[in-house]
């Protein structure tokens, strides 16, 4: 038999995002897959020492978009995958590279054709914003279930559908299995083979284990959820935080492997990566350089820190994953940094006994309004430990996941995204007494001025206003109750005017139009916001 | 006729501290005033120039305290006043020495008696907090009437009484006239008289100006309400915040031998010196040793900022008068100054279009309990402008002074203030997830330990409660809201606890007595309380 009939050579996609089923479909025919959806391919061969340690890539090619090189990698049962995201429609062609032979020089095509309507492609930086591959603005509402993917096969279907119904469109997840306060079940998967005494062997992946968190981040894709992936974590008792340069880099090169095709990807490269004790500032720049190298799809990238600010300048960073709710040092850190900014964890929503664990639903709602006012975004995070008079088995969102979000910030975030998504980017524009945000226009207006870093926003303010009239002014009074306000609106352009209650989820048209200074009657009443949009 | 005939030699004294009417009483006999009370002698003498131009001064000695040298003031109608305040029981005598022979080497007595029990003597800072001469604490709960002192007489009189009634110990006014935003009205009395064309006469003063500021001084000491006086401020239609050095020094000089011997009497450089360009560093160095050189009873002295933190380290501060709201940072300042700290403006409630002027009386209530649980004080201002349907006359508390105070934090505030005066001074000890704050015992204990400084408040929780057993320990959840908390008391005493909403100013004393870790179950709503007291 020649060795090239002993492959079996396959190509699946999905109609959209791949998801578990179809990854592993196959077909004779010339496969058809949506542009931004995941290819993939299989080849069987018996590797004769450690299949983990083959060197296999393929190249991509396209009549006019740039050829794409990726990792393929070992999936068990002598069977080795290589997935691609395609960024053009149109026939791809690939090749292989192999150090086994029966690997070596194999070929295939498939045809990328135009996405289906809910298909924006990967999110990317975009001046201090976010948005799609295909230009759609991505505005991150984000919550937090770090070990959602380490649970019961019936628990991790409920956090799935709790997620899905939730106004939230970015997750923040563990792909190691998390060890720590209220988190400590014993996960189904682990990452690693073991060796016959028990212990682990990591120079062997568990294909179960990367399956099982493949088949979660596909089905957030499904959903248009991004899943912010974090690669390492401190809450540890399996010394996954404390593996030796080789093992980390050889985790991390096949992590990017396997999920690098996945459209709805956000690597994190740590979380409270500072709490890593064995980890040097040496490590975590080699590990963020091999994330750089690895992904050829430049998937947006950060690193979380707890208690030591990362440097977010650094260029590897797409933006900054902040812990932080000083909403107020946004014009300073983002003159530095020049990036999007997203406060990751201003501390969560909840009842424990910790400091971090325990917001009212009120203060929570509130700094995701500080946050967008700053230009910014902000994740949510849920921690409620007293019993849950609908779930007989407990479980905390932000650890396990579970059957609902119990707190009143969800449903508040949820209007305050309408509202961002309604208006599009936000430039945090000062007013000389409250803070304001501005949205400059059309999606495609916005995108262009915010493509341009604004080095000293709190400058910007009277020549900003004094420019091109913004399409949408936010103000937010939060813990000011003024009577009356007047609103320094741009002068060439009409406004109408919304009165918002945040908390109560109101918008109240006010009468008439509005251009140049403005005065306003206000309710008198703290956490009121006004919303100007051009008539 | 012998020219010392023709002195009218007087010595005054009020029972307590000196009103109005009693300054200016006379008496033949050898008169006898309390221990910080106010003596205060008078003598006639036409001086050839101008008499404002008259060095006058007078030692005051006494069998076994120090002496002290007052200097003497010129009141108008060819009298000159030299006024005193005795910080020691028994005989005093003096005699003043002049550049103008009538006024010179005059003699007399008067006997200090004890005090009575509401006079406990001036206010100093002790260690990070403050007590009266006679050992009492006094705790800083003040509000800010920047104005009161320059408008009609009924309303001055409608705003005494409005501050008699409140829970507040401590008002900032300024000496000279206001003119600002919301604070127009002419001033009944110039401190200046004026030339014949009409101008201000910056060599001499106007009596009935400063006879008017000092009665008001004189009535809140009655009630014992410190006068925190602002004798430089920058909202100045009269260009008092633009004289050349000589009238700034002659003024000060002036303004100290008036009002020194008024034992309520605590000395604010500045309000917002940073504000007054026409004034340097230089400037305000000179100004603040000259006002400690004036003054011999070295009342408590600080200077308020409004954008630039003043060095509160420099010596001649007692303490920091901070405008801030950011008691975060109190561990950082108080490490760099070892002073107490006062956060005097923290916004004020209300409802103005100005970001000061608009926190609602939660905002207000709660950045006093920060304040407190941060091992400082804090003062309070109101801002009401819609209308008050109980004052047709519409008056802003903060300005010109009113009928009452209409928001809803004073009450709070005094809820807070008899919590923290059944304490005693409360030191910051951070708890590893809560701040809270502790009382150390008896108010003679607490004084010694207070009066130690502590140069790293952060780090000395877990020593400070190895220690002895503190009487009282408060914490306070912010916007946190634990459903329970494991709260980290000393072994070696018993403690009571008490729950306690700051807000709805109940105090719920809690089942049982407590030493070592203790668990309590809390309301899981922000905005608790929990106090320790030794059971």
């Amino acid at each position: 038999m020649d060795r090239r009939s002993a492959l079996k050579l396959s190509a699946a996609a999905a109609a959209s995002l791949a998801i578990p089923r179809a990854l592993h479909a196959t077909t004779a025919s010339t496969p058809t897959i949506e542009k931004w959806g995941l290819f993939e391919t299989s080849l069987t061969a018996t590797a004769p020492a450690n299949p983990f340690d083959v060197d296999l890539a393929a190249t991509f090619t396209h009549a006019t978009a740039a050829p794409i090189t990726v990792r393929g990698f070992y999936d068990g049962d002598n069977t080795f995958r290589i997935r691609f995201m395609p960024p053009a429609t149109g026939e791809w062609r690939f090749t292989t590279r192999s150090t086994l032979f029966a690997l070596d020089a194999r070929t295939g095509s498939f045809t990328a054709v135009a996405p289906n309507s809910t298909n924006h492609g990967p999110v990317a930086a975009s001046g201090l914003h976010f948005c799609h591959a295909d230009g759609t603005w991505f505005h991150p509402f984000g919550t937090t279930c770090y070990a959602w993917t380490h649970q019961t096969e019936q628990l991790e279907t409920q956090t799935l559908a709790t997620l899905v119904r939730s106004p939230f469109n970015k997750v923040r997840m563990c792909l190691f299995p998390k060890s720590y306060e209220y988190v400590n079940q014993r996960p189904p998967y682990l990452p690693f083979l073991t060796n016959s005494d028990g212990s682990d062997d990591h120079s062997r992946f568990n294909p179960d284990f990367f399956r099982h968190q493949e088949r979660r981040i596909a089905q957030l894709g499904q959903h248009n959820i991004q899943a912010d992936l974090i690669l390492f974590h401190p809450y540890d008792r399996w010394d996954f935080s404390r593996f030796p340069a080789a093992v980390d880099d050889r985790y991390l090169r096949y992590t990017v492997a396997r999920f690098g095709a996945f459209r709805n990807l956000w690597w994190s490269l740590a979380n409270e990566f500072d709490l890593l004790k064995a980890k040097s500032t040496a490590d975590w720049d080699r590990l963020a350089a091999l994330l750089v190298a690895e992904d050829p799809y430049a998937h947006l990238r950060s690193v979380h820190y707890s208690k030591v600010l990362y440097d977010y300048a650094k260029p590897w960073c797409t933006h900054a994953s902040l812990q932080s709710y000083a909403t107020e040092r946004a014009p300073e850190w983002r003159a530095a940094w020049q990036k999007p900014i997203i406060y990751d964890e201003m501390m969560y929503e909840g009842d424990l006994p910790r400091r971090w664990g325990n917001l009212s639903g009120q203060e929570m709602t509130f700094r995701f309004w500080r946050a967008v006012i700053a230009g910014c975004y902000a994740s949510h995070g849920e921690t409620f430990l007293a019993p849950d008079t609908r779930d007989s088995d407990q479980h905390i969102m932000w650890a396990q996941g579970g059957i609902r979000f119990r707190g009143t910030s969800p449903e508040r975030i949820g209007f305050l995204r309408r509202i961002v998504e309604s208006a599009g980017p936000l430039t945090a524009v000062p007013d000389a007494y409250y803070p304001c945000a501005v949205a400059w226009g059309k999606e495609s207006e916005g995108r262009e001025l915010a493509a341009t870093p604004v080095s000293s926003p709190d400058k910007a303010s009277a020549s900003l206003l004094a420019g091109p009239p913004p399409a949408t002014i936010l103000y937010f009074f939060d813990f000011h109750q003024p009577a009356e306000y007047e609103f320094p609106l741009p002068k060439l352009a009409s406004y109408r005017a919304d009165l918002i209650d945040p908390w109560a989820m109101t918008i109240t048209p006010l009468p008439g139009t509005h251009s140049g200074k403005s005065l306003h009657k206000l309710p008198a009443r703290p956490y009121m916001a006004l919303r100007f949009r051009r008539a």
